[in-house]
């Protein structure tokens, strides 16, 4: 069912600081400039690697989802695990068929594609990203 | 410097469990036999998916590094993300030159290869790990 690992989610606290981290210390080449993505409460950039990405987060509005993360973890970290499905609606079923709470519709993410959340209670403490491939061309 | 992700360290306290979690619910494949690597305290299994791995991590032995994180997420959680190198003894080299601290001289992970740990005080709360690519042919 779950496909590549499409991105790790790190939530920060400044998003140009984390940036000048992936890029000046790190020595990360390609990285995406920080964009609001207000249906889900933060600004991203991606870093992007010759395979894999972090996608860095930070808080977007007052009623971010990732503020109360931050207050537990002033310094930010792993935040969630996004793996890519063929078809969100068919996952979302099958997640919910198999006893997983699903925590939101699904909805557009920051590749414009729809993902889910799952609770991380149900999934050994990790909050799982599910996000549908984007169809080539896109 | 950093060249692609190669995984996602994922802390579980049962590792048969998360095995069973990530092929039953998620629907994985290709996973790895539990295997004990004590230099690092740790069991662990690669969960391969398309793109990017899961390294699930059980505490191995009494002073396992990740019984702390267990403490503190006894249900599990992400615990650390591994970069690939080229050459592990250069990027420790460089990781200094740049203020970071380095946890460890180089040991064999459990890829076989070379890996270092940075203090996750020096890089927004990750625990970073580096390791140095498999030769093709290993």
């Amino acid at each position: 069912m779950i496909g590549p690992l499409n991105h790790v989610g790190v939530a920060v606290p400044d998003i140009r600081e984390a940036i000048a981290f992936y890029r000046d210390i790190l020595g990360a080449t390609d990285i995406t400039e920080p964009e609001p993505l207000p249906p889900q409460g933060v600004s991203f950039a991606f870093v992007n690697l010759p395979s894999g990405q972090i996608e860095l987060i930070e808080p977007y509005g007052e009623s971010s989802p990732i503020l109360k993360f931050l207050e537990r973890n002033p310094r930010g970290g792993q935040h969630h695990v996004c793996f890519e499905v063929a078809d969100i609606h068919v996952a979302k079923a099958l997640m919910e068929d198999r006893g997983m709470r699903v925590l939101n519709e699904p909805r557009i993410g920051a590749h414009g594609t729809l993902v889910i959340f799952l609770h991380p209670g149900d999934s050994g403490g990790v909050l799982i990203e599910l996000m549908e491939t984007a169809k080539a061309g896109h």
